[in-house]
C-alpha cells in the first residue's frame, strides 16, 4: 500500500486509482449513497456542478435553446419501440414494478435517457415546419444500473443534461450536432481546462440508436481517456419509432431529423482526474467554489486588525466578481494551507501584522513554482494591485492549467504504425493509428491491450489511409482513429 | 358546457375548474406525460420555475445554506425506521424491484421525500457541535403515487427543492424553521404577487413525522386554499431513527434536532389559480418569463421601420435587466394581442409608423383599466420614458396584483362564530374559528363541507378562546383555525 500524505490520501503518483477513491471523500466532494453504486454530492462537490451548469447553460440559451422537464419514469414499451436503443440500454434499467401499493399493469422504468418521451411528446407537439426547429434541453438526473459504481465517472444515478432537437432535414440537424459538440469541445477548454480529444465515434462505440455520434474524450493522468460529452445525430430513428412527422412547404408528410446531445457529473471526475496532484485536488478557477482563500496570520489580539483586512479584501474581491473565502477558523496556519491544497483552491493569500503594516499580501498559487522544499513561492504583491489584478491573476492560472493538461497529452499521445508502438503508446496514452473499421477487430485490440477506439480523428496530420494497425486490411476512415485504454 | 373564449379556453369566471386544465395546454405550460399522473413542463412552464428557482435559491444562499445532491433511490428498509413517516408515506410510494436485469434483494423506493436518506447521511458527517449546524437544501424530483393527478396541483412526479437541516437543540432548530417559513411567506408575496394565509398545522394535518409543521396556503380564485410551502421541526424524530449525534461541548453525546421545508411545482399552479381570469394567464412581473411584448404594427414596407424601432427598445430594456420580446411573427396585431393575453404577459407595447413618427408606444397592461368594449385602455409614452421607467412601471404592476389578490382573499374570508356563517364561508372562502382540536371533529367538518383546517393562525386579530365551532368543547390553540376547502 502506498504512503499516504498527511491528509490521508494516497499519492497520485504512486496509485492514480487510490488517490481518486481516497480524494473524492477527502476533498468532502461526494459520498457513497446507500443504494448500490448511488452516489451523494455533498455542498462542494455540488457547488463545482452548479457552476458548470450555470455556464453551460449559457452556451445553450446563447445557441438558442430553452429548457423543460420531461417524466422520470417511462413505460416499458416505450424503450422497446427503437430496437437498437432497447439492446443498449435494457441491461441498465431500473423498474418500477409497484405503485401506490399495487402492482402495476405496465412496468415503467425510470429514464436511462429521455430520447422516447421525448419522441413521444414531439410527436404531439410537431404538426408543420414552421414548429420547427425545436431546441430543447433538460438538466435533470438519469439512472444506468452499475454493476462496478465509481463516483462520479460510473454511478448508477447521475446528474446530467440532454439536448434533444428536432429538424426539419438532415443537413439542419447535423449542422445542429456539431454546433454542440463545438459547444462541449469550447467549454471544456475554456472552463474545465481540458484540451479534449475529438472526433467522430466508430460505428461500434455509437451510442444505441444514433447514425453519428461525436465525442470528446480527456486525457486522465494515468494516460486514460474519459468520455466526457457527446452529440448525437439520430437520423430519422425516433422520428420513425415515434412517428414525429410535419407537413412540409409543399404540403408533403415528412419525418422530422433529430439529435441528442449531454454533459454529466461525470465531468467532475474528469475535472479531478485531469489537473490533480499528490497534494489533492487542482481545481480550474472557473469550476473552484473558492477562487482565492485568504488566510490570516497571527495570534491573539495580532490577529484582529490582519483579519479585519482580510474580510475587507475579501469584499472587494466579491465585487470584482471573484469568489473569495477567509479562513478565519481556529485552526494553524499550515493545517489551513494543507487543507486548502487538498480542496483545489487556485489561489492562497496570507496576510499577518507585518504585511498589514507593509501594505501587501503574499499570493501562491496552487500550482506553480516552488522551493527547494517544495513549498509554493510566494509572491508579494499590494493590496490594490492584488485586487485589481486578481481576475487577469485567474486567467491567467487557467491558462497555465490548460498549457499544462495539453503538454501532458501530447506527451502522452503518438502516431503508431506498427505494433510495438501501438501497444506502448496506448500503454501510457493515446495511440493515433489507421484502422480498418471492423468490430471484430476493435474487439481484438481491446483483448491484447485492453485500448478501444475513442474516436476518429479529424484534427490536422491525422489524415491518411494504408494498413490497418492490427490487421492486414485496408484503412477506412481517411484518418487515424485515437485509440487508448478508457473509464 | 360553458362557452370557451377565441382561444379555446373555458372562462374562469364560468368554471374554474375547466378553465385551469385547459389554460395549462392552451398557453403551453405543461403536458400530461405518458405514464399516468405525471407531467411534462414545457419551455415557457419551464422558465417559470426557473426564475421561481433562482429567486428562491438566492434566498436560501442569503440565510447561509448551500446546495447538495442526494440519491434518487432509496432502500425500503430506511423508510420504516420512522414510524409515522412510513404510515404516511407508504401508500404513495413507487418501488423499484429490478436493476440492471435481476429482481434486487431488497426493493428500492423513488424518494418520496428525502428525510430517511439525508438522515444516514448526516449521521455519518456529524460528530462534534463543532460540524453543526448542517444547513443544506436540494433541488430535485420526487415521486409520490397520485390517483387523481392534476398539473401542477398533484403529479406523480414534481420538482421541489427539500431543505433539511441539523442543530444542536431544539431553541436552534425551531429559530430555523420559522426563519424558512418567513422566507417562503415573504418570497410568495414578494415574487409570486401572493398574499399567503399562514400558521401552524393541526396535528392531524402535520407532516409525517414531524413535531411541528408550518404552511403557508394561497386563496385560489374558487375560493379553495392551496397549500404552497411548508416548514417542519423534526424534533429528534429523525435522529434517534437515524443514531444522528454529536458530542456537545461537556463531551456528552446528544441526538441533534432536524427541521426540512418545501416548495414545489405546485407553486405554479398558485400562481395560475391567484392571478389569472378569463383571457387567460396573469403572471406576476417577477416570475414572468416575458415582462413586456413589443408588438410591431404595420404592413409591407411600412413595417420595417417600426420593426427596427422595436428592437431597439427591447435591447434597451434588457440592458436594464428587463424581459423583453419582439413579436415579429407574421400574424395580426388581434391574434399577438390574445396570444399574450393568454400567455398573461404583464406589459403589452404597440408600435407603429405613427407612434413611431411622434416618437412614442402605446402601453396597455395585462390587468388594469379597461374601455367600454373591455379593451385595455392604452397609454401614449415617449419612447424615452417608457425605457427608463420600465422596471419601475413592473414594479407597480406587481404591487397592483398583491393589491388584487389580497382584497380578494379578504372579501372571501371572515370570522365565523356560529355553524350557518361557517359554512357559507367555507363555500366560498375561508373561515376563521375557533376549534376543539379533536381529530374526530375535524373529520366530522370535512364531511359536512368538504372544509379542512388549514391552519392556525396567529395572525393580529385571530387570538380567541371559547367553545368549538362544530361540538360542545372548549377551544385549544388560543387562536383562531382558517378552514378552507382545499386542493
Amino acid at each position: 500500500m502506498a504512503k499516504k500524505n498527511q491528509l490521508g490520501v494516497t499519492p497520485l503518483s504512486e496509485d492514480v486509482s487510490a488517490w481518486y477513491n481516497e480524494l473524492v471523500f477527502k476533498a468532502e466532494l461526494a459520498d457513497r449513497g446507500p443504494a448500490k453504486g448511488t452516489m451523494v454530492i455533498r455542498p462542494y462537490g455540488y457547488r463545482i456542478w452548479e457552476l458548470l451548469q450555470s455556464q453551460l447553460d449559457q452556451r445553450f440559451k446563447d445557441t438558442g435553446h430553452v429548457n423543460a422537464s420531461f417524466p422520470l419514469l417511462i413505460p416499458m414499451s416505450y424503450l422497446q419501440r427503437e430496437a437498437d436503443h432497447v439492446e443498449g440500454f435494457a441491461p441498465e434499467l431500473a423498474v418500477v414494478t409497484h405503485g401506490g401499493g399495487k402492482e402495476l399493469d405496465e412496468p415503467l422504468v425510470v429514464r436511462p435517457t429521455s430520447e422516447t418521451v421525448i419522441g413521444e411528446m414531439y410527436s404531439r407537439w410537431i404538426s408543420s415546419y414552421r414548429d420547427l426547429p425545436v431546441l430543447i434541453n433538460a438538466w435533470n438526473n438519469v439512472v444506468r444500473w452499475e454493476l462496478r459504481p465509481r463516483i462520479f465517472l460510473r454511478t448508477t444515478e447521475f446528474l446530467w443534461q440532454e439536448g434533444h432537437t428536432a429538424h426539419a432535414d438532415e443537413d439542419e440537424a447535423m449542422e445542429e450536432t456539431l454546433r454542440m459538440f463545438d459547444v462541449y469541445v469550447e467549454f471544456a477548454l475554456n472552463v474545465a481546462a481540458i484540451p479534449m480529444v475529438k472526433g467522430e465515434k466508430t460505428p461500434g462505440e455509437r451510442f444505441a440508436g444514433a447514425v453519428r455520434t461525436f465525442t470528446i474524450e480527456g486525457m486522465m493522468q494515468d494516460g486514460k481517456a474519459l468520455q466526457s460529452g457527446t452529440s448525437h445525430y439520430l437520423g430519422q430513428n425516433f422520428a420513425k419509432a415515434f412517428d414525429i412527422t410535419f407537413q412540409d412547404e409543399n404540403n408533403e408528410l415528412q419525418h422530422v431529423h433529430t439529435t441528442s446531445w449531454g454533459m454529466s457529473t461525470r465531468m467532475i471526475g474528469a475535472v479531478i482526474l485531469a489537473h490533480g496532484d499528490d497534494a489533492g485536488l487542482v481545481l480550474p478557477p472557473r469550476l473552484a467554489p473558492i477562487q482565492i482563500v485568504i488566510v490570516p496570520i497571527g495570534r491573539g489580539e495580532q490577529a484582529e486588525a490582519p483579519l479585519a483586512k482580510c474580510r475587507e479584501l475579501a469584499a472587494q474581491l466579491e465585487g470584482l466578481g471573484v469568489r473569495a473565502h477567509v479562513d478565519d477558523r481556529d485552526a494553524s496556519p499550515g493545517f489551513k494551507f494543507n487543507d486548502w491544497e487538498l480542496k483545489g483552491v487556485p489561489l492562497r493569500v496570507e496576510l499577518g501584522p507585518r504585511d498589514l503594516e507593509a501594505g501587501h499580501v503574499l499570493v501562491a498559487q496552487r500550482v506553480g513554482e516552488r522551493d527547494d522544499k517544495g513549498r509554493p513561492v510566494k509572491e508579494t504583491v499590494e493590496f490594490e494591485e492584488f485586487v485589481t489584478g486578481a481576475p487577469e491573476r485567474l486567467d491567467a492560472y487557467h491558462d497555465q492549467l490548460v498549457a499544462r493538461a495539453t503538454a501532458f497529452r501530447d506527451e502522452r499521445s503518438g502516431v503508431a504504425d506498427d505494433w510495438d508502438t501501438f501497444a506502448e503508446l496506448v500503454g501510457r496514452g493515446f495511440a493515433y493509428a489507421l484502422h480498418c473499421g471492423e468490430p471484430s477487430c476493435e474487439d481484438d485490440i481491446k483483448a491484447e491491450t485492453s485500448a478501444t477506439p475513442r474516436c476518429i480523428s479529424t484534427e490536422d496530420g491525422f489524415a491518411g489511409e494504408g494498413t490497418c494497425i492490427r490487421c492486414d486490411r485496408p484503412s477506412v476512415y481517411g484518418h487515424r482513429v485515437a485509440f487508448a485504454r478508457a473509464y
